[in-house]
């Protein structure tokens, strides 16, 4: 194991970083190593600059007891290519800012590299720039800017009363991994296994979301960072209108039901309520829902699930069976008490 | 005071800088409050995007207990704006990520948002997005990034044998200031002043990077930020070229030699390894070099110094009146002991 300071310090890893990284000349004029990238502007026209930031923090988003560097980097990429995903563009480029704890090694951040070119890679996306910087206080923290290009960007503004409100894939499963990494409950290996993965090396949306941006039917979108009835809220206010959530028709998946009733708790709750899913939470009128369904599981395998509907009326209900309560609580809030959280 | 978690959170807190926010509806799409921003692409069609970003850490770049929020606000605009500086671009968009400690009350985010906009104001520079989250580890860490647009960037490669190396301004007051806030050292009050300010409220040379860039003769520029030694080999190194530094030419300031003399250490040391000057370091053929210094004296006010030369030998020379070194050493490494360093 080699110390930063062993190879050389900051310009030194930098170096390193830099070797192991490939862009694309086509789109990069200046990529990593000057005092500013330089790339190109889209090549069509009617294409306009999407741009995002995520700040994942050591014993918030991640801890190092329960991630692999590798894991830590997967997810820092997938939380920022998620954000892309939930407006509709396509990533491009990606800026990369570390500070790291002083006794970190070369090798850890290899690997943490490893994780974040593995999936731009897949994506084509160009590592361009960032900064590293050390961290005093020892909390790995990780910043990380994707640039990328849109034409016709959904908002979370556009919902409209009537539209249905519809999600991908299932719901808690980043929560119930956490539970499962923290208290190792009873629950089959297999049921262990799918959700501490679902924890540990979650995926984002993006292919579902161009599948969908192509219908040019979906009136408003989000990714499921915050948990269900953040998302919710978000799109509510954004686009001034109200929603009925199902409860029962919220989409669990059976691990997290096995889990959830294992330690006695609502699934839904925890669908409801639990963060990181990174699933797509979109709206779209009635008559458009069996062209999206369909069209969603044909090109990219992913149910999409009608949980609720859009209202006239600003508030959000929950409806449980036949017992209809007002959605007061929300997800994760990094200043209030959490109901899924690292130990700290 | 108020905590974050009494208004509400971190949505709260989004909704209350949203409003203290205007950007210009001409070049801004969609700002802060959805999952991207989105931007129009630059208007003059031979105008590429730059893009830099700059991670700033409690501790690290900034102390609470000698800076004031809008003081740590103003010097993560600063130096990231110096950054455009450096590359010869015009900063158009900000991002700003901050992972705040749980008990931070929000009029302190408030104070460090005008210290931010009290220098995005001055630029028009649109503030359209970032990202909020808690600090588990205490610590305070703002990332921005900035957007801008160039034509024709300056890098650091394009230093050639016989240029001129010259730097703006003055160096070593930086450091100066922190030894001053750190030691209360024996010096004059109005020196103790002027250090204290250039280390707690540093300035960028955006406006000297705009005139120099209409000059169209500078070969190669860097901001100073970690210390004279380092860029100048920075700049060497991109230009696959060597340096000699006449260390008697250093432009230091009274104050900064005033402090020096009076704690007996060497002012030009101070300059060359000391970092945060945000100063800009440049190389010229020496025949454009008076023309460089009486355009930037008037149009800026500020004064250029060459301070040595470009040399085809890859190694950098410092020569103290008669004396040649070659300098090993180089400024600030956030994984290296460090001349000058906040107390942990």
């Amino acid at each position: 194991m080699t110390k930063i300071s062993q190879i050389g310090g900051e310009q030194a890893l930098i170096k390193r970083i830099q070797k192991a990284i490939k862009t694309s000349k086509d789109e990069v004029i200046l990529g990593i190593g000057d005092d500013a990238a330089i790339i190109k502007p889209p090549k069509n026209k009617n294409k306009n600059i999407a741009i995002t930031t995520d700040m994942l923090v050591e014993n918030n988003h991640f801890s190092l007891s329960t991630h692999t560097a590798e894991q830590i980097g997967k997810k820092s990429a997938v939380a920022n290519i998620s954000d892309m995903a939930a407006i509709a563009a396509t990533p491009k480029h990606m800026l990369i800012s570390l500070a790291i704890p002083k006794d970190t090694t070369v090798e850890f951040i290899d690997r943490l590299y490893k994780g974040i070119t593995k999936e731009t890679g897949k994506h084509n996306i160009n590592i361009i720039g960032g900064d590293i910087t050390g961290s005093p206080s020892g909390a790995l923290t990780i910043n990380i800017v994707i640039l990328g290009e849109t034409s016709k960007e959904i908002r979370r503004s556009g919902a409209k009363p009537g539209d249905c409100l519809m999600v991908t894939g299932d719901l808690g499963k980043s929560a119930a991994g956490l539970h499962t990494l923290q208290h190792n409950p009873k629950t089959s290996k297999k049921t262990a296994e799918i959700l501490k993965k679902a924890h540990l090396e979650p995926s984002h949306r993006l292919k579902e979301s161009q599948t969908l941006k192509k219908l040019n039917c979906i009136t408003s979108m989000n990714d499921i960072s915050d948990g269900l009835a953040t998302e919710t809220k978000e799109i509510c206010e954004a686009s001034k209108v109200g929603a009925i959530i199902y409860k029962q028709k919220i989409p669990t998946t059976h691990a997290t039901d096995e889990l959830l009733k294992a330690i006695k708790k609502d699934t839904k709750e925890t669908a409801l309520y639990g963060g990181e899913d990174f699933e797509l939470l979109f709206t779209a009128k009635k008559q458009d829902t069996k062209k999206i369904i369909d069209t969603l599981k044909k090109h990219t395998g992913t149910t999409a699930t009608i949980i609720g509907k859009i209202t006239k009326e600003k508030q959000i209900y929950l409806i449980d069976k036949t017992k209809k309560t007002r959605l007061k609580k929300t997800g994760y809030d990094h200043f209030k008490e959490n109901p899924f959280d690292y130990k700290k």
